[in-house]
């Protein structure tokens, strides 16, 4: 999986049946040693409810079908965790609550 | 799931019979900070009747057989969407109404 | 998908039985906006006949196991149809006629 | 599959169902020719009780479902192995018992 | 599919029950113009009795899945034939019985 922030969101009206009731994201990655913001964005439907900021977990391919909501849909990324922390060799990189 | 513009198409008559019927689309990638060109293009099936130009979400790989039309095809791209607007960071991007 | 030419050929005889029969053809990355060759090849299972320095269209991952012939064989890459033309922005860029 | 060191965790509350339980490793790309740290790092589960610092081999896409514990959840790679030694050309490159 | 050269092997005792029996593999890509190694490794399951140095195809992804002896086993790649020749463009650029 990859971590990023919620960066915006993509609205389309004109879609295929399967995307119906998604709210989608985009999502921005982030280096992994500082959380702050790196090249390449993904658009990824939201299954757990992320707010624009705040830094996520995304899983991709066949996997983003995986949860409840995706299940048999036409998408290849998802949100399926907001990040509380992150730690990197015993040193605590990312607290939310400090965010 | 990635952001494109439609820029072409792919015409093949001898092929296999799984992608009977396709149209086949060559989308572009943009940049999603700018909706600008980028490097990059991707040989797409449309699910969604997506015309040159417009500004499209595409998916891929098995993800891209969840369409009705494209079950169980030998595809691994798909248009899934035609974008209305997207934003970032509270600013809007992109407006297919002013495109 | 992707688009490529016909470039060479594999020849393996120890191998998984799921690879026999097929013609294992090295398949040339191009540049779509001039058709010329780019970087990158791919080895892909010829599901369509196609001939050395043909332009041809792939398609990877799961997606390569679609076609009749490759059904439940471990390949990851397929060559599903000959290419006849390409058009860009109204422009035709390739015909096979004129090739 | 992929070499890796277990280099840090991530801590998620708010996360699909399908995650629960699961243990969520930052796993650091090695250059195979000297184990040394190179770039690149994912979040994978972990399903052999890996511990930091230890040189792990990762599985990616629809495969990181296939251990007991990840089956049918939404993650894209997983800890398959904790390494005891690789070689190349005849040439010891790492051992656990050294490490 | 991919060429590369068996260049080493991992061991791991302590991994996820699916790999059991299995033999790891350290391949080296090549150039496919000069069967010259190039940048990057990855760990495959043999599936075909490779021997270190032989030039070998490799599949990844879930149709690594696909050889007898991967079914339902959590692994990316797998070496699927021993290359016997290649050619490019009607030149012979690979022969196993020289090498």
């Amino acid at each position: 999986m990859t971590l990023g922030r919620v960066a915006g969101t993509v609205v389309a009206t004109q879609k295929d049946p399967g995307l119906t009731g998604f709210k989608l994201q985009i999502v921005q990655n982030v280096d992994i040693e500082t959380i702050e913001p790196s090249s390449g964005f993904v658009v990824a439907v939201d299954a757990v409810g992320a707010g624009e900021g705040e830094l996520v977990m995304c899983c991709s391919g066949s996997s983003a079908r995986m949860t409840d909501s995706t299940e048999n849909s036409p998408v290849d990324a998802v949100i399926v965790a907001i990040v509380d922390s992150t730690e990197l060799g015993g040193t605590l990189v990312y607290e939310k609550s400090k965010d």
